[in-house]
């Protein structure tokens, strides 16, 4: 019987402030960190399952002290057991009461669960020889919705309800699937729209992802008023007319203040306005999206938990469901996040860039294409352009499109060498 | 100048579930903690600050290592300027941008925050010579505002309608301090009422509470539906007709399950329901609370901040509110959400038990008597008879009342010696 031997993490920082690539009007100086997590068995021949949760930078260290904290859950259990019932393994992790109480179901020990979660379906995925995608898009309805937990959701979402929605989905499958692999998945990209870079840097990169094939570039606003309308117009000036301009105030103002900046940036067409304010507040973004509409509100990359999600759609409070993949605890609640998603009809867009965040996401969107909502015309997955040489398998992404991984796994797995070279080494203090 | 010499944290925890002790429908065996922190200057005449979160075990070295990430924002500070103003110093640590991601503003990260602010305070008020209570009473209306930060409130409650509510109140401070010092403020008790004991020993504490003189006991539901109704039965016999009867169901059902759930408790006439449902769902909790009307609906120990705090008011989806001492960023933050309660008319009825939660929670109460909602009557602070003797200045509970601390501080310190015999070793793996 094959057992976890090891549960390792990395506390790897990558120095992203030196550039100010990622700075934004909450964020002036992120360092894109992981907290990194790799387990082992005692089989030599199985390989690692590798995760992460993805930080800007201090307290990446406390993120992977909360990973260790869930050692005693997985080191010495039947590998092929935890395997076999993930659904079973996230409630045991999510219930275990003493560690719930530090969330609960929220933050660190949430976004931990999630790290053990995904590297988990990272081993599951490289012993079935698939991409995650692949694997989830494979399942039954009914193998699909035991992993995802209902409670406190069947006020809106009950396991029945979702089973019909895979199961209206099951017929156009393989069709789907052969679609995604010829022409891939629509991307949209925020390397041009970063708060820190000048005007010069920000127009030459958005005639770069204009020619990169992008049909949606994201820019960063919600510092100084004159500051944004001025960078749209560049950005406006330099894309054309044909290019959408996505708006990202990362929660930087309250209700009354979003709704007047946002009345000020009407004349740019704006294909949404992201994190308003606060992302804990569903009455706050409804309000904002009902003051505002038609122009979609977005927002996810911060939504602590499925229960979050579930408030914001019912509340109309998004129209757009940014899906992240490591905010939550992993995989499985993101597949709840899907179905609850599908059910209300709402779009999403995951929430990408980062560290590993577009290799991550991507299977997700591409599983929730072929087997969930199975919609893509109204979707896009966020790109960034930055780190992905770090990777193993790093995202694919040509003429706007992400091309659907095809290696085994979850698409977490950072190189060794950038584990061991970008590995922070704490200040003496 | 006197600065930040040392910033100390210690993982302390108590072996309550040995005995039951703290014992619920979701938390079957807390082992009550207390990731703990003390704050030295480099001045011998200067007391220590100290502060904690509490956690029920598993994790709470996880929450130390979130303290010592607040070490760089402490050690070498000017100690003078920064209890100087602490609105500012709590603005620097919550909107420390990187730290902030791994909430956003809940959580590990969060509550960490929290014990050092509270640390802050406790040495701030041992410098001043005042029980925390009385120094926070003694400030003026504008002090007060400028300790509670309003971003994500301003739809709810602005600086200028906070400055109304504290210059009302403040020609009644005096006379409800000299009320408050001869009378106490009113208690409740849960020491009757946890899961795991048996019906000789509910009974038994009843009886005790009755006499002991307080006026409401609570009690744990949420578990089997026929043991809520039998143990009700037996506490209702027990204390006879004139004392009040709580439930708490610790989060324990989705919403339509507790409102059917409650149905079944009508024929006791119960003084209000305690978490139904998850913490972070207002909605949820919206609708419980309009289909079980008049029953009072309760929450808070669990509420991840003041944007939660502020929805649950709005939506009115809670009216008993049960401020924690150390669930969000600490004093300044339950400041805000006092404020926030007092604009609403909600009443507060602080949680406490745990680990310190009495000793330092009820200082936040009778502040707000004295110099926010300027109510006692409809209010009572929540008492459980564990482990105050571990405590420099334990609760002074007598004949169902609190009686106000007199010595200097928040009530947050730990005898020295428990600190030492109660540190966890963890088991050698």
């Amino acid at each position: 019987m094959p057992r976890f031997l090891d549960l390792r993490t990395h506390d790897v920082r990558f120095p992203t402030s030196r550039t100010l690539d990622g700075s934004d009007a909450m964020n002036p100086d992120p360092d894109y960190s992981a907290a990194y997590v790799r387990l082992r068995t005692d089989r030599p021949d199985w390989p690692e399952g590798h995760g992460f949760v993805f930080t800007i930078g201090r307290g990446n260290d406390v993120q992977a002290a909360a990973i260790e904290a869930l050692r005693e859950h997985v080191v010495g259990r039947d590998a092929e057991e935890v395997l076999a019932d993930l659904g079973a393994f996230w409630r045991e992790l999510v219930h275990d009461s003493q560690l719930r109480w530090l969330g609960p179901e929220k933050g660190i020990m949430h976004m931990a669960i999630g790290a053990v979660v995904t590297a988990l379906w990272d081993l599951r995925a490289k012993r079935a020889g698939k991409p995650l995608w692949r694997l989830l898009s494979g399942l039954t309805p009914e193998e699909i919705v035991d992993l995802a937990d209902f409670r406190y959701l069947t006020d809106a979402l009950t396991r029945d309800e979702a089973l019909e929605i895979l199961h209206r989905a099951e017929p156009g499958r393989a069709g789907r699937e052969a679609k995604l692999l010829s022409d891939g998945y629509p991307a949209y990209t925020t390397t041009p729209g970063w708060l820190g870079y000048d005007d010069e840097k920000l127009a030459r990169l958005c005639r770069e992802a204009v020619d990169d094939g992008f049909g949606l570039i994201k820019l960063k606003v919600g510092a100084d008023p004159a500051d944004d309308v001025r960078r749209l117009r560049i950005a406006r000036e330099a894309v054309g007319p044909d290019i959408r301009i996505a708006v990202d105030a990362n929660q930087r103002w309250d209700v009354a203040e979003a709704i007047r900046r946002l009345d000020a940036l009407r004349p740019f067409d704006l294909a949404w306005i992201e994190e308003p304010t606060s992302p804990d507040d569903v009455l706050g973004h409804a309000a904002i999206a009902r003051a505002v509409a038609p122009l979609p509100v977005a927002t996810g990359e911060h939504l602590a938990n499925r229960v979050l999600a579930k408030q914001f759609l019912q509340a109309r409070a998004l129209s757009v469901l940014q899906l992240d993949a490591t905010r939550v605890a992993g995989v499985n609640e993101n597949l709840a996040i899907l179905l609850l998603a599908a059910k209300f009809g709402v779009r999403v867009c995951p929430h990408a860039g980062g560290v590993g965040l577009c290799e991550a996401v991507q299977h997700l969107a591409m599983f929730d294409y072929v087997a969930v909502s199975g919609r893509v015309e109204d979707r896009m997955i966020e790109y960034v352009d930055h780190l992905h040489e770090h990777f193993v398998t790093p995202a694919d992404v040509r003429a706007g499109r992400y091309f659907p991984p095809l290696a085994p796994g979850a698409g977490t797995e950072l190189r060794e060498e950038s584990i061991v070279e970008y590995t922070y080494a704490h200040p003496a203090g």
